[in-house]
């Protein structure tokens, strides 16, 4: 009999229950014999072993569910090597949980400091399989990550019901969206919402290009103008800065977040009213969009697949629409970001979008 | 030929479209001759006289569309006989207006306010027929008013993407919702998103109850709590001062709104992560839902029967699911207001739902 | 300690799930000892002793999920006293259940021949409470019944697809949509998606008028025509039959449904191509919508509520928006139909929507 | 001056409109001097000189609307050089237009057959861009057409839907997914939407393999199985026909669709009740969502680009998520279907779905 640990770790995000699914249709299809360990609230269960044995039908009717039937957790330590409060090495009493379980495998569905846990329990000789979880897309190896295109879905939602009364009002409105590294959620919302301006991290930009922006679509009769801003977007000054700096700077900022600050310039500088609206945790939940779902069967059954064919060590990703195995070790510590003059980029520029940089 | 002002009013919501295209394809259909007018922006263009006249093929195809067509503006003024800058009097230039353009009447589609000005300018011998316009349904007169059903379902859909989260990560949530006076909104999208506290402005609550329910919640087992907070929810103490003291209070608050205070507090009072999230301003937005363009659509085609009839000087409401007319005399300056011992609030105690208020 | 009986009957519907939470949290949170049985599919499940002892943790989550965790079945046999195959009385089969388990009250979920089956229980001496359960509405006694307005919501969304692509090919478009006897659901809809004509089960077509709807908007310029057509819509030559004629008639009838048929003649009377959508049983299915929610968490409290009280023999309703309870004897055997000149028909008119009446 | 000729041709689907507004705005942005002419109904408007010269504002505010603003029309002849009623030659009426209105270029959203006269068109000199248009993403040298992903979310939630009443009933569904030749859509939807068994009109079923996959489920304790059906699926027994049978079993198929055919043997083969839905044309309408909008509004800028660049005779398409060209005559007569032995067929069967195969 195989015995298979299951974890999903990190922010929450959509479509972690159909990858899940996945995996677990696959295996028990396939093999006779299986037994697949879940562990609570991600590597925290690990080390902890809190866990619990699931039965086939704990994996039914869950394709359409947000959340995930683990939980899970933000990892609340850096885990290398760095003990616990008891002073014991997270790391051995994960390895510890592994072996006396006696797991043939660990699959771990993650972000990015997941895959590097993930990476690291691989180096330590566990097998381990790593999916690629985060509405931000911002994991190295894989074109798409489940939990994005649901996000991007509820994000551009939040603008088109922005849009009809920023038309109504006539004002400026800013629409704050998850990602403080990497903009691609922002991106793509904005370009779906139809925003007049998107604010990137990985693009800074000049808040007077911006207020030239919103006046000179004012000079041209538009009553309104929609902001998408990522809530890492950054100002050229600031990112000029040292990180030193900018974190001084952090903590010295009266406003709850960017975009009221961006928001307060604007005001400011062109002297139109300004709203800002900020769907926060809502882009991490609600039920997984078909497109992520399909994704996720997917990753789910080529894991199970890989389980079988006892490959380990890889994060599975998707690239030009196919199943690609990515080693742990290639993902680790990377970032997939968008880089200012990528093709996506270029377009957005063409239909007349600003991002603040020029 | 008959001659038909229409203006929207106040802050914009959902089915103002579908109502005006109900009270124009009653009027097209019904007389040979008539002339719609659209005052731009609510009753500054009826001030300023900045209208335009309306095609047939204005009202085709806006049923779903979200906004207004002829844009809204809060009235950025007390409106009772009060100058303008020019020293002229506001209702006045009205009165003028409405007269050169030689109308028959005026449909002013507008809350709590708006209808206040409707029945000034009723008072002041202009033919006027109100329609019931707003997220918050808290218009006397009416059991219902257009834009409330569908802004409940953005509400609802908010604690929906909330709750796959907060059941993930086991914290907190606070779902704030629109209603600084009245908090019907709050109340259905707490009970149709089961939240499991309800914080309204209508029962003011004690935090420590709050937290009680929060901390009961948890030693049940419970991994989460959800609570639906009314903009305008207030605490026992603070409902127990003066106007002026609250105002004092409000000025030297440092949250950025309500939600955040609670939150702060409950965190305080049981050591728990808490997480806000604040729809804002989408909760206008969007398409009307099917519920708001029946009832646009009655109310409109009952506010174009009363245009033929002459009949003016009315909302029209609906009670009983049966149009009703409601002398705007009536309704100017009164608010509908959840009473905290009506039928709803007790079964929604009955079910387990906390109003902080025992 | 109280024992609560609880089915669903019929076809199934959206907010059973929320119904029966609303009654299972009532009687939970307020009283210390009781117990609840759901049988399985329904009054099969009550005839045949198939049932489970429900945990509190059944009926948690539930509140958003469709279809019923109980199962229901249409009654497959008429229950006036028959027999089963085994020659027994079916209603003394259900009375047996009932008092070998020792209950002290059975409440039924269900919509009119359900309701007929719960009064004949009441009459024969059981503790018996009805939920109004039906995307048709059609139930007396009760202004709304649950699952109507999710339903309308998707029929409506069916319009609403239609729309466009209607109006890009330039064709006569038919969604038929559910209601053998009653046309509720197709009146909403219709009116709600902005169909041209709605014809109902209540008020008997002309094809000609219909013909000519269509021709009088080619000939204004309209590029297309929409249809709501209910299930069981019928011409004034069949509606003048027997109903013995009719069902002859039927039998010999080659379309598959009325939308076909309408068709069929509509594109022989105007030439104009026709297109059939029969979004069928979605209808039924899919999360509640937060209308319908509302309504079963206060029907579901007010039944747990009228269970403490031991006030039995009724449906729960709603009316003026208050719960009110109905003597289920009034209840049996009544529908509640569009009467052809009430206002909602006379309203739709004025806006200049077709019955094909006139 | 440049002057750009569009149309969009063959059946409608969402996101025609984002893809004309993102050529549009990198025109207007970019070029001083453009001029837009729309053709009415596809190349029906091309060939009768049917069309409207194009404002800027023509294209605001259309980013979410379904539908073609132009209108559209199925190519109602063969264009090869065939002769309209007048015996004129068709292509010749539509260089003629070309020519006389001066165009730079014709830009042509379409599918297939629309593509292949574009290759047509440019063969005889005229300067062509092709956008690949449609729901079934059967065009070749592209990885994705615009629509799909809307359509594939259209088709899911019908059979999300269905899922409820499936659950509650125990009953075996059949969705009809749209598809005569190609099964993309019905297989992203069937994946998507968990259902048991996929047939495809590539892959041809053996109507006793289904019947055993849907016994083999209620043996499992399975109350219910979901078949989503592509519109062209086909039995093995009709696939191993010449064209010319199968043409004349079709012309006396007592079925108004494969869907119900395959219902009745299930009913026959497995005693079960089956239930068949068809979402039909709902699935080419409604808002393009937000993965579509992305597309649109990329490959529409990448389209405006080749004008500026005067780079003709390509179809725009998306490849490795680039947008790349493919020369229309390399698209032209091909189609992009569903290998038997692909990944996503594998990882299908891998989680248990059936393809009626083997």
């Amino acid at each position: 009999m195989m015995r298979i640990g299951m974890l999903t770790s990190g922010g929450d995000c959509q479509s972690l229950n159909a990858t899940m699914r996945g995996v677990a249709k696959t295996l028990y299809n396939s093999m006779g014999d299986v037994e697949i360990i879940g562990f609570e609230e991600g590597y925290k269960g690990l080390m902890y072993a809190d866990y619990r044995i699931m039965k086939s039908s704990d994996f039914s009717g869950i394709l359409t569910e947000g959340g995930t039937i683990l939980g899970t957790s933000r990892q609340p330590f850096k885990l290398m090597r760095q003990p616990d409060e008891q002073g014991r090495d997270k790391v051995e009493m994960m390895k510890h949980t592994y072996h006396r379980l006696r797991l043939d495998c660990l699959v771990v569905l993650g972000g990015n400091g997941s895959q590097k846990t993930a990476n690291l329990l691989s180096q330590e000789g566990l097998n381990v399989i790593g999916l690629p979880k985060t509405i931000d897309n911002d994991l190295w190896g894989t074109d798409m990550t489940f939990g994005f295109q649901s996000a991007v879905n509820i994000a551009t939602n939040a603008i088109d019901c922005i849009h009809t009364t920023a038309a109504s009002h006539g004002r400026v409105f800013i629409v704050e969206i998850m990602g403080h590294k990497v903009g691609w959620l922002t991106l793509h919302a904005g370009l779906a919402g139809g925003a007049d301006i998107i604010l990137l991290p990985e693009i800074p930009y000049d808040i007077n290009v911006v207020a030239d922006a919103i006046k000179k679509r004012a000079k041209a009769g538009k009553r309104f103008s929609i902001l998408a801003v990522a809530e890492g977007a950054i100002s050229k000054e600031n990112a000029a800065l040292s990180k030193k700096e900018q974190k001084k700077l952090q903590q010295n900022n009266p406003y709850p977040s960017i975009a009221y600050e961006v928001g307060a310039r604007i005001n400011e500088l062109t002297g139109q009213e300004v709203r800002v609206t900020v769907p926060g945790h809502m882009q991490r939940g609600g039920a997984p969009c078909p497109y992520d779902r399909v994704l996720s069967t997917r990753l789910g059954a080529a894991a199970g697949k890989m389980i079988m064919d006892g490959k380990y060590g890889y994060l599975v990703g998707i690239r030009n629409n196919e199943i690609v195995n990515v080693p742990l070790a290639d993902v680790a510590g990377k970032l997939k970001m968008v880089s200012p003059d990528c093709d996506m980029i270029k377009e957005a520029k063409l239909v007349g979008i600003s991002f603040g940089d020029e």
